[in-house]
């Protein structure tokens, strides 16, 4: 069983993943070539290569572990964290662990050997939403999770593994993660100053400089936020007031699918398919819990945070917290504006063109 | 001038290194090749292809820029932050920047074209200390200095650069970076509750059960941290509580520069020298004007985190900042600990071998 481990001085949980100990000699000097040509264990007919699927969009008629599939989610072949039992918190002298329980998720966004969500149809994108906001609706009943991530790694340098079948993950915790209680606590800070919430204040200034929107429909943005700690960072919002991903509208996920197709697209043109990952920050379950709960659906505002990583964390970056962007985010957007992409997530924009 | 952005949302600083501007033809796919061979211009005989020596331990009689040095430190060719000026703190709208006012020095850790610190001598490393020591203290006097971060990124993966000349560096900063100021008021946490230093009652228990241990004199200790985030992670502290290296004493420097030989000497027989940072946790200069300076003489202890960089940090750790170790730290110490090293900082331990 994974175990969860907390350091006791900054209060940071951690997995020790037991279930992949490693030696000195299981580390890797070298990558081995991922797989270019499908099929896969993600392409259609390959169904009984991964464990049993836990959800899928699929076509009438059609059975479990068979063809006929839009979107298919499974559980990762080795876990991080396992879904049997309890937690049990205890102590060992001053520090602190419990099991590692969760639920390890994969999101296999297209039958077809496809590498890159931005290849995707938009259609195709928004069943992939649709797959997200299910997932987490349907975790949310489990009363063991507090949290659900849903994230994307792209290419080898984000961790994107040897198999190049785009796909999601989803991890749910016992626990709320350090940067999303970090998150959450901000933005309620800020809400106890202003009454208003932090998110929809970016978005308006954002709106009305303009000179970092990347992307933009009626209901959904995407822009390079001013302070990202990584050159070419986006970030994709709802214009309307939103705590839970969960909770997205018809029109919010087409739009959403739209903004994350222009955005991944440009960055893919702009940076020669960078590798990049994905997060999605929605409010956590059982919030009744956390010490700042009562406004959270007031403060609180969903987003997905793209990262591209073309840039190196080093010892500076691990010691203080504090990251080195080389390319103003001003300038990315700019650039990432004038790229012509085939879909029609891009508002005219007279000032910033 | 770089600029320093804050994230409205968690509070972090951000550097905006405009020096370093980057479009995005000038991201590199790949690693230019190191220069295995010397001389560079970290070896003696060229010090005339570096910034003038800000400090060097050098035979008396002996020339600042010219050969007869021990430890020289430069300033960074390519700074992330600039010495001139002010802070000039100001909104932009919501958003809050400031100039990005700092010192950026090399500290060259040896004459000769050595790759790694662990193949230095320990009398060479003490003489490394106390450069760190005396850089520290020198930056203290400069008001407009809160932090210095002392570090080292060592192997491309660690962002170690194209010349291979083992060095250390130091960044000075006008804020204290976040994940200090979190280690601070964990610290600072514990003590108001139980009125002991958490890092003095993190070694005792360490020492008392011994099983993460790996290196230790009479004033010092190196063990593998209970909740490392990273594989075969390790920290060095000393067993005097001490909040500030820049009053590191005599024989602890010396005892320091054993347990860092040898755990660095191990690291590199255990995984064929790997990438690895380290970094420097001392306590910030001007602690008066945080909330809970009053106590940081009792509840911070200085101390040294080795990170080596073996595993992929991806959307995961990114998006929930919980970090996934696959080798539990009593694993890794028991294996580093069996290892021979030449050098006397290991201590019989009886229990644990």
């Amino acid at each position: 069983m994974p175990e969860l481990r907390k350091d006791p001085v900054v209060g940071r949980w951690m997995i020790i993943a037991t279930e992949r100990s490693k030696r000195p000699t299981d580390f890797e000097g070298g990558h081995t070539q991922p797989q270019e040509e499908g099929p896969c264990p993600f392409c259609q007919g390959h169904e009984s290569e991964t464990p049993p699927e836990i959800f899928s969009l699929r076509q009438p008629g059609t059975k479990p572990d068979s063809p006929g599939w839009d979107v298919r989610v499974v559980s990762n072949v080795s876990p991080i964290l396992r879904i049997e039992g309890d937690i049990q918190r205890r102590a060992k002298g001053m520090y602190d662990t419990m099991h590692g329980l969760g639920a390890h998720e994969v999101i296999i966004e297209t039958p077809h050997h496809a590498r890159n969500m931005a290849d995707l149809e938009r259609a195709q994108i928004a069943k992939v939403l649709t797959a997200y906001a299910q997932r987490l609706n349907d975790l949310d009943r489990d009363p063991r999770f507090k949290y659900v991530l849903i994230f994307k790694n792209h290419g080898l340098a984000a961790g994107g593994g040897d198999i190049l079948h785009t796909r999601s993950q989803l991890i749910a915790m016992a626990v709320n993660p350090k940067l999303i209680k970090e998150e959450l606590l901000g933005a309620h800070r800020y809400f106890d100053y202003r009454e208003r919430c932090i998110f929809c204040d970016i978005i308006q200034q954002e709106l009305e400089t303009g000179e970092r929107i990347v992307a933009e429909t009626d209901t959904m943005v995407g822009f390079c936020p001013y302070a990202s700690p990584f050159p070419f960072e986006m970030w994709v919002l709802p214009k309307r007031h939103s705590p839970d991903f969960g909770k997205i509208s018809e029109v919010e996920k087409w739009d959403m699918a739209s903004v994350l197709k222009t955005a991944l697209s440009k960055l893919s043109q702009a940076l020669q398919d960078p590798p990049y990952n994905y997060v999605l920050h929605t409010a956590p379950f059982r919030r009744e819990k956390l010490g700042y709960w009562k406004t959270i659906e007031e403060d609180f505002h969903w987003h997905l945070e793209i990262m591209p990583r073309l840039t190196k964390v080093a010892g500076f970056e691990w010691g203080s917290g504090v990251y080195i962007n080389p390319t103003p985010p001003e300038e990315a957007a700019a650039y990432l504006r004038k790229l012509e992409t085939t879909d029609g997530a891009v508002k005219a924009r007279p000032d910033h063109g």
